[in-house]
């Protein structure tokens, strides 16, 4: 049985001494004082811990059953999803012209963190309510506007997001299912879909499925998508509930992990559907989700995380087993904790660097986000447009590591179900998956991102760091642990990117063979970057006096870990980079 | 529904061009003509992919139900269980004094690796049973041997190793059980045992539990230690069955994995135990056996990973998304095959060149094993040693990580249960844990292996890679892609060990920070050994106008990848080890 403690603390620090969200003069972020972002997150981490947390391992055991075409959820999800509604979380982060709290997108983020850490499974009902949300709320009419957004922010209604096809996943032009227009105006929508993550279950009245399809006329491949609302339940002119809509369940996935939700085969036979956005403008429609979408990923994956670090610090303290080479600490019991074995300590830490990084790496994200939405700032948007394929490979691949060293630390006692740290594994699985593939991330970064634009947002990202390294140059407490590795790593990103530049244009094989090692270059360089602003902040704390000496103090040993240990990742990373296609494209497919 | 097809060749290729079996002039080894290995490894295939892999799913889905006090182990498992049996399978490396088939360890080994492959958690019963049998036969008296080895060759009886109790893993002087002395000179073991594979099942007549308990008058700690031989059935004078005895099965565990094998908690009150080898001796005995169980081990940890890379590759072929960059390859079909892109590429080179580094690594250790046994050569007894938790630790991470990246591979597909790729990850996942967790394989190595014999092994190891370049300095053909890559990572290797010499004397935790990443750093030095050796196999193969072009030609490409972008991790260890303890030890517990 596993427990979740809410970071706070560390929430605050980012939001405050390192981002200085009051500070930005962004329209929304006047209201984010101190005191109020700490009672929504102490309110939230509340929740997170009482309420959603207990009901984890009821997930993943228990699981969602379908019977007579209906998703059961998993016992008490139905009560804490009431609980969820009830005290607004649903809709922290939304429009207040369809209910919603209008807070800044930084601070559902950081609530969400705690959401996914406590109960990853059960937070993804809300978490695609939000994405079909978004969806409707940039694309539809001020009609389709009015009769779903109120139901969905409040999650009286839930949404879902319906892409992928038997023979279609990645490669989405290949798509069957048809749009047939009708003559008032709707459409009916035939096909089938899979991998379709609450795509049924019992906790709303309704569920929105938002579908790709593909209508007469639009041409070959992607073109030829529109994207169509297809309500589980129709919805009556005066927005109450008719007939059921032509849509059912075909089966539930038996997965490796997220029990909790339900991963369903959707099957449409000739449902009636509403065009959402431009006709065979689908893609586009999708396109402008998937920043968001794909950063809610990534920080699944560092989450998720959190929760199993969390739980082997806590093992690691209490489970007494050998002694200190250095002498024993613990002289009157049988044995010393494990956690003060070297390497126990060098898990933790690579897991706590790694974890506390992503934070501030995700909520900066989130930072430019609402910078984009809320200023129209192109230069912010354009650079989120390039980190987001980072923030998505980089923090799920290594989210997925860490809840394996996590578990690694309980020894065989981890292996075992009971411990929930298996869960925690396998529920991060799945983030290197979906919302696009940690190669398929890779392969955005490098065949699309970093040419955006000609290049202006990557050079945009290094002299972001540049100005960093000079503002901060006199620094001798960040100089040597913090920002002479900074630069030694931002140097091997720069010299990836030329190699892209020159090798790529000749032979797109040559850039794209290295684009997966590029991709966590980068991720080390930006965690690199977060954790020299947040050793900034925290030694300007410490010199201003602070009454709280050890938290900073632990922050910036934390970091010098990450810059000591992890950062020096990006030599090999260049490394592979600059050996080419030659060894990767060697073979012939028979060869294999 | 995965599939396996046994790597006869390659194991040929490693048997008789890389080790050379049959120049070796070791006692055993003159049978193992290429005809002879051929012969055996096609029928172990055979078996392997047509009756074990059928299995596996079947094992997973399945898994052990305890009913009435009796584990019963999956539908078919038995039918199976008996056929290995039929075909000497499980005594294919035995002493033929009780019945074995006499061959050597490498051969033993080189199968071993197909019935992993095909399924792991179904091979344990023998696997398990092949330790038991090892103890006894280095440590049991005549009257033991005759009683216990001739049945456990067959597998008529299998065996058992009880170390674990609830508080105490891998800290065994902490341990409970006790063995009180009877005036027959047996003793009554009672306590409580947990993690205990193939503890109890329905697959043999009987089941040799070997007890690590405590009998009177041994001293604090592992001191006290004895082993004991705890028979479930106790066996009478005439070799027949007699009463059972008083040893239970407490539960099954719920495991993430290898839920094929039965996991047991067993309880032992008053069971009639026999001692085995001396009194107070019983972590030597365990200790004469784990440089074999170690390396079965480290044989899991890579041989689960082939079956998942054999299936990553079928599905890379076979499924159709998306289009090469450079070009249409199936410009007939809606896509091209996933193995086009380069990024599918780098994962399926990544799994390839690690598993047959792996493969030579291990089949080389098992030579090791069988010069140790077979010909009392303590060089190779010492290097095997110095080397065990290499094999383990570094060969079991990667495998995990293997078959993560081949699942990775299927996309979402891989996540769902049914394609098999996630059972091969769960079953992974355990290699890294049991047998001594990967944090222990670190400290074993830095902490007692390095230095054993002051430090002689560890020198006959470096001064091999200098003999091997030395040979080969005039191979062009290998000098840039193996030879100078080969030197470079040794002397990581080195350097890092003149850091634990250095700063280690003062600061044991100097060393101990970096012991993980020294197993590692020594892992890659050793596969990349493996390939310069398998590197000039090849090479002279081709020069010598093989009519296999293509065989050779793949295997130095495939070691080229390994070289260019594997390797190049020692750099990144090595910066990491002489960072030193600082980073790893700086905060106090209550910091985390």
């Amino acid at each position: 049985m596993t427990s979740y403690t809410a970071p706070t603390k560390d929430m605050q620090f980012v939001l405050h001494e390192v981002l200085k969200v009051t500070e930005t003069g962004l329209p929304g972020y006047e209201e984010l004082e101190r005191d109020f972002t700490e009672a929504v997150l102490e309110a939230a981490g509340k929740v997170a811990s009482e309420v959603l947390a207990p009901l984890n391992a009821v997930g993943d055991t228990k699981g969602c059953v379908l019977e007579n075409g209906v998703v059961h959820t998993p016992e008490g999800f139905d009560t804490a999803f009431a609980a969820m509604k009830e005290g607004g979380w649903t809709a922290l982060d939304l429009d207040p012209e369809y209910g919603g709290q209008g807070m800044p997108y930084v601070m559902g983020t950081a609530v969400g963190e705690m959401f996914v850490s406590a109960n990853m499974a059960f937070n993804m009902y809300q978490g695609l309510t939000h994405g079909a949300y978004s969806a409707i709320h940039v694309h539809g009419t001020e009609d389709q506007k009015r009769t779903y957004l109120p139901k969905m922010v409040s999650c009286d209604w839930t949404g879902t997001m319906n892409l992928t096809e038997p023979h279609a996943g990645t490669d989405l032009g290949m798509l069957r299912t048809k749009a047939e227009p009708q003559d008032d105006g709707s459409y009916k929508i035939t096909g089938q879909k899979i991998f379709i993550s609450a795509g049924d279950h019992d906790l709303a009245e309704n569920i929105i499925h938002l579908v790709l399809a593909k209508a007469p006329g639009g041409g070959e491949g992607t073109k030829g998508i529109s994207l169509f609302i297809v309500p589980k339940v129709l919805v009556k002119e005066d927005g109450t509930l008719g007939a059921r809509n032509a849509v059912t369940v075909g089966h539930i996935e038996e997965k490796m992990g997220i029990h909790g939700n339900a991963t369903c085969v959707m099957n449409y036979d000739g449902a009636t559907g509403y065009l959402l956005g431009d006709l065979h403008k689908g893609m586009r429609a999708m396109f402008t989700m998937m920043n968001e979408a794909r950063l809610g990923v990534g920080l699944q994956g560092y989450a998720v995380a959190v929760g199993a670090y969390q739980n082997a610090v806590a093992y690691a303290k209490e489970r007494l087993q050998g002694r200190a080479v250095t002498g024993a600490e613990n002289p009157s019991g049988p044995a010393d904790p494990l956690i003060v074995h070297p390497d126990i300590r060098r898990t933790l830490m690579d897991q706590k660097s790694f974890l506390e990084g992503a934070r501030a790496f995700t909520l900066w994200g989130a930072h430019l986000i609402d910078r984009s939405h809320r200023a129209n700032d192109a230069d912010a948007e354009g650079l989120i447009s390039l980190l987001t394929p980072v923030l998505k490979g980089f923090l799920t691949d290594k989210g997925f590591e860490t809840a394996v060293n996590a578990q690694q630390v309980y020894g065989g006692h981890g292996y075992i179900e009971e411990s929930g740290m298996s869960q925690f594994v396998r529920d991060a699985r799945i983030t290197m998956i979906y919302e696009g593939a940690n190669g398929i991330q890779a392969l955005d970064l490098v065949g699309r991102k970093l040419a955006q634009d000609g290049g202006k947002h990557v050079m945009a990202f290094f002299d972001m760091v540049k100005t960093f390294l000079k503002e901060n140059e006199g620094n001798e407490a960040l100089k040597e642990s913090f920002l002479d590795p900074l630069k030694a790593a931002s140097k091997d990103l720069q010299a990836a990117g030329m190699f892209f530049m020159e090798k790529g244009m000749k032979n797109p094989n040559a850039a794209l063979s290295g684009s997966y090692d590029f991709m966590h270059l980068f991720g080390h360089v930006c965690l690199g970057l977060m954790w020299a602003r947040m050793a900034r902040a925290a030694d300007a704390a410490l010199q201003g006096g602070t009454t709280d000496k050890a938290f900073y103090e632990t922050k910036i040993a934390t970091g010098r870990y990450y810059m000591a240990r992890q950062l020096p990742m990006t030599a090999t990373h260049l490394a592979r980079i600059i050996s080419g296609a030659a060894p990767v494209m060697a073979l012939s497919a028979d060869q294999f």
